[in-house]
């Protein structure tokens, strides 16, 4: 399908959201840098779970170890066998497709799922023609493999989204949410060629509802709730009639008993995080005196008080990302002969950093080494299981010196974006800056960012790869 | 010996500069997370090749990358066998040594140096009892190994200088700035109990003249100038007192024949780097209008205006770091039957970063490049030679998005900060971001930094190690 839009613009709804638009220009094909593979027949069943934590970069994974396990600690992402970097890619929608030098979590999730290198905000489509790019669930599942998605995120944002559907802007999330989409009167666009009147297939939820996924589990009831295009019946109505069992809350989470599809939603939208700043604080501008507005060199700074990093008592019962990748394990794999893929998202590392709420980072940080621990665990009974962990893209969080290197100066030198001063278990002083820029959210940042793998990715993984080739290394394990 | 400033501040001058002051603490050893060892006897010669890109985090190869080579291009880094990363470690310098999250130039070296953790402004010091820590040239010299410091630095800056000498503050790098060294009036500290007529070892350029050191080259001639404590000869004249012959120029450096030591010193201080923007251009503070000084949301913002990067005319016949390096292998490797050990720093990816000047770093970049090159061919006829490559600690620049994700909002939004955008030779926009403060220079960063290294890394160097244990892998490898 083709898409109306013209002009190539970005868009905001509550946490991070990105819409590109088309012209007439194929997506550019990942140029694999061939790794190493393993010539061995495929014994099955296989498993592959990509573990992906949104926004997390060095910095993120720094200021969490030094958090969680202090200075000279290690997290159990320190301790996987292999480590490498991710070249992320991204293109404009327009022709030929220039790069794009910064990514968002829909354009880098497409090429993690389907191979291809695509645009701001599209969710598994090509950049320019729109075409579907099939997904390594579907691939999967026609396979007769089994596949799932599960994130603390709602289970329609971009980053799950684009593993299972097809549709050229990640705000087109439920049925409702498809025609002039808009935010305080502020027009964000559509998805109108993807509405099933149209011949499309419809929203993201309606998707989901309907696709070929054995489990999905995470936040995103809202959209669930809303009324099918063209039918009578909600979206979780049409998960049931598609054979999913449907659940909200951990006791059925845990009491569902394998052997059926299982749709999991925990909350309205995102999924609580775990810690929080005391009080709810986050980072805050350091305070001006009247002189200090006049000259920089001049008058005094005064930098937000320390903080403790506290539990975030709305997050309550909801499942952890733990319990439910372990879930998801145990359902997937009973009774397969031929193996699946899950993909587990963290999802909120990006979104409190858009925030500028390093707590919340930290804490969900903490979720993706629990997930984590639970596929290692799980890979011990299931040989023949590459787990790999990484994330979409960088984000603004930068650690900072607790006192400037220029401190020496008589004059006050602060960080004119905001700043989080976190007090260590160990008794240190961890400042956080968020400078991106001055709106009330952080921008993403362009770095490379970090995989890791168990055993199983040695002789598979290169050192250093290109997004898409996830997809690729996926594809090669599973036998697809 | 001991030294009696009782207070821990950092300090400034032109460059980074940092300086940290003892109590009664000792070190703190390096963990070694034991990495696999090789168990064949070793054969000689050895050579390990260190090269650090000094502030060469992951934002910063990927702005290179980006502009070097594109895109979904590939650096020679990009192209080593391992990759991994490397935990950054600082301690204050007071009782027990609690960590302090962002690190400077000198503690960081003098931990690749040494394999002990240090505070701020140290070179090969143990924070607190400020004993001198026994260097990897030292040890290799001993056992009758070469050793060489290769820099785009003075020679008697914070990186080189750890490699090869002792003392409690980075900022004495001559004899004349032993005591009470001024920045424009501000104290900012001193050596005396380094003071040879105290029983010390004397400013850096002191010591590196009289060191076991084969090659020494870089810039840095104005501290070899001044004459040294209790003589009438300058520093220059100490190192040929000791056996150096002092080269200033290219033409120099070419002709001289191996067998000799060899002292080059290039610039009165820092080499000039080879790229800078357009006219002098560095990043720049968005132009708010009038309206948007009263509210972030009213008004307008003129971003800077995109630039290009081009030669820097200062840059004239100075030696690359190409060129240096390859006459540093040449010397260390003539008539050697024990082997050797090479420090080549690419200096001014962090100082030209601490100026917001991305295509200063990006050039710089590309110089570590050829460098790793140049050891790379060196490799080829020379077996047994690991070759590392890595960072000291991450710096300010952060890749952010050409277009803000946010730029649907009808209201200016711009970085707080300095932003440079770069017309990249793929056409693109890419931009960069300086915003930890709004001091004449930028800060540090804390996240971990990247390691690679050649084949004979593999099996030796772990996906995760601490800063320390590049001392202990060095020295295994050439069986000190």
């Amino acid at each position: 399908m083709t898409i109306s839009m013209t002009r190539y613009f970005t868009v905001l709804v509550l946490f991070l959201t990105c819409a590109a638009f088309a012209q007439d220009v194929p997506s550019v094909p990942v140029a694999a840098a061939a790794p190493a593979q393993k010539t061995a027949p495929i014994e099955l069943p296989r498993q592959v779970i990509l573990i992906i934590g949104d926004g997390m970069d060095e910095q993120q994974i720094t200021i969490a170890r030094n958090y969680l396990k202090g200075a000279a600690g290690q997290l159990l992402l320190d301790q996987m066998p292999l480590r490498a970097a991710v070249q992320v890619q991204t293109v404009e929608d327009s022709v030929k497709g220039r790069p794009v030098y910064v990514a968002d979590s829909a354009n880098t999730s497409s090429a993690m799922a389907t191979g291809i290198i695509t645009s701001i905000g599209r969710i598994s489509t090509s950049a320019g023609d729109d075409r579907d790019l099939t997904t390594i669930t579907e691939l999967a599942t026609a396979a007769g493999l089994r596949a799932g998605i599960v994130t603390t995120a709602s289970v329609t944002d971009a980053t799950p989204a684009a593993f299972a559907t097809h549709i050229s802007m990640r705000l087109c999330e439920n049925a409702d949410k498809m025609v002039d989409i808009t935010f305080k009167g502020i027009s964000l666009g559509g998805c109108e060629d993807d509405l099933k009147a149209n011949g499309g297939k419809g929203s993201i939820a309606e998707q989901l509802a309907a696709s070929s996924l054995d489990v999905i589990l995470g936040g995103g009831r809202e959209h669930f709730t809303t009324i099918t295009e063209g039918d009578t019946v909600s979206g979780e109505d049409l998960a049931r009639r598609n054979g999913f069992t449907v659940v909200t809350n951990v006791k059925q989470l845990t009491a569902t008993a394998p052997g059926q599809k299982l749709l999991g939603l925990f909350a309205p939208s995102t999924l609580p995080v775990r810690l929080a700043g005391e009080g709810g604080r986050k980072a805050e501008s350091p305070e001006r005196s009247w002189l200090n507005h006049l000259h920089p060199f001049l008058g005094s700074v005064t930098l937000p008080a320390p903080m403790t990093c506290v539990p975030n008592p709305a997050f309550g019962d909801i499942p952890t990302l733990r319990q439910m990748t372990e879930t998801a394990l145990s359902h997937l794999s009973h009774d397969n002969e031929k193996g699946f893929f899950l993909m587990v998202e963290s999802a909120s590392i990006d979104k409190q950093s858009h925030e500028r709420k390093p707590c919340g980072s930290i804490g969900e940080l903490e979720q993706l080494e629990e997930a984590l621990d639970a596929a290692l665990v799980f890979a011990e009974s299931h040989p023949n299981t590459l787990i790999m962990v990484t994330a979409d893209h960088s984000q603004a969080a930068q650690l900072v010196p607790g006192e400037s290197l220029f401190s020496a100066y008589p004059i006050p030198i602060a960080t004119p974006g905001k700043l989080a001063r976190i007090i260590t278990l160990e008794g240190g002083n961890m400042s956080v800056n968020y400078a991106t820029n001055d709106f009330m959210m952080e921008e993403h940042t362009g770095a490379a960012v970090p995989l890791y793998s168990n055993s199983e990715g040695l002789e598979r993984i290169p050192p250093f790869l290109q997004q898409g080739q996830i997809f690729t290394i996926t594809r090669d394990y599973l036998g697809l």
